[in-house]
């Protein structure tokens, strides 16, 4: 009776630690809700921390789209840059923020959708600790691609104002 | 003593029971990939089965570019129909399938990219057995939408060639 009693007990706590590890097993979105592959690493010049791009349609002239995704590593950004025809941003997981020059940060969750108007100086990239997997789309590529400027302060990625 | 036994296999009985529980549960793509709200279901005279589309960014003359998500239920599908500036679909969870008429028939998973050119008939939807999630992007819209033509019948659906 006494070595059923700990074979049950040890059954128990097999499960309880099966089960834990499930619960506790925090997912990161780069595992469970890659939609792409992780691409290539964005330019330093172009960002802050790592963002790893990849390209879905490359540019031509029949639709004169361009369309890629970003993976943002939690406090990763673009820096500040222009597109002269605008840019929509989907975000599809994750959590992260865009920007507009002398508008407030605003924060992005999946499923947001923005539309960031030609020639608007903005950012866009992930929390601080949540990564943030976005598509891009660039319209009438005809009149351009992107202007980079300069970095995103760590004042500027900070400030929610 | 025979009581703690009988309490320590209720405790692993239970705790069998919540892991049987997390480990057969079937995920469907609508509960646990859905990036945006199911949306309104699609007009009848224009699919087949049960679409759902919501709309992600509404034609202007800014961006003259229409984004929109559809998610497709097992076995729905558009009607053939043909866009006058190309359309670009991106498969964001699930199976399904494209076709263009008189080529063979696509099979669609997530991650995948499509283009389909401007005026070339074609079709797409979901499989018969797991629904579909794609947006769609419809570029350069002062040329046109859509124009809607005759239902996918059962063969065509079916045919693999």
């Amino acid at each position: 009776m006494k070595r059923l009693l700990m074979a049950a007990f040890a059954f128990s706590a097999l499960l309880t630690t099966g089960c834990k590890e499930q619960a506790s097993k925090k997912p990161t979105i780069s595992e469970t809700g890659a939609i792409f592959p992780k691409g290539e690493l964005g330019a330093a010049e172009n960002f802050t921390g790592k963002a790893w791009h990849t390209a879905l349609i490359a540019n031509d002239t029949v639709y004169n789209t361009l369309v890629g995704n970003v993976y943002f590593e939690p406090g990763a950004r673009s820096n500040w840059h222009t597109h002269p025809a605008g840019q929509i941003l989907i975000i599809t997981d994750g959590a992260g923020y865009y920007q507009e020059k002398e508008q407030p940060r605003r924060t992005l969750r999946k499923g947001d959708v923005i539309k960031c108007p030609p020639n608007v100086m903005h950012w866009h990239g992930a929390s601080a600790d949540t990564g943030m997997q976005q598509l891009y789309i660039l319209p009438k590529t005809e009149k351009g691609i992107v202007t980079w400027l300069q970095k995103v302060t760590e004042d500027e990625y900070n400030s929610s104002k």
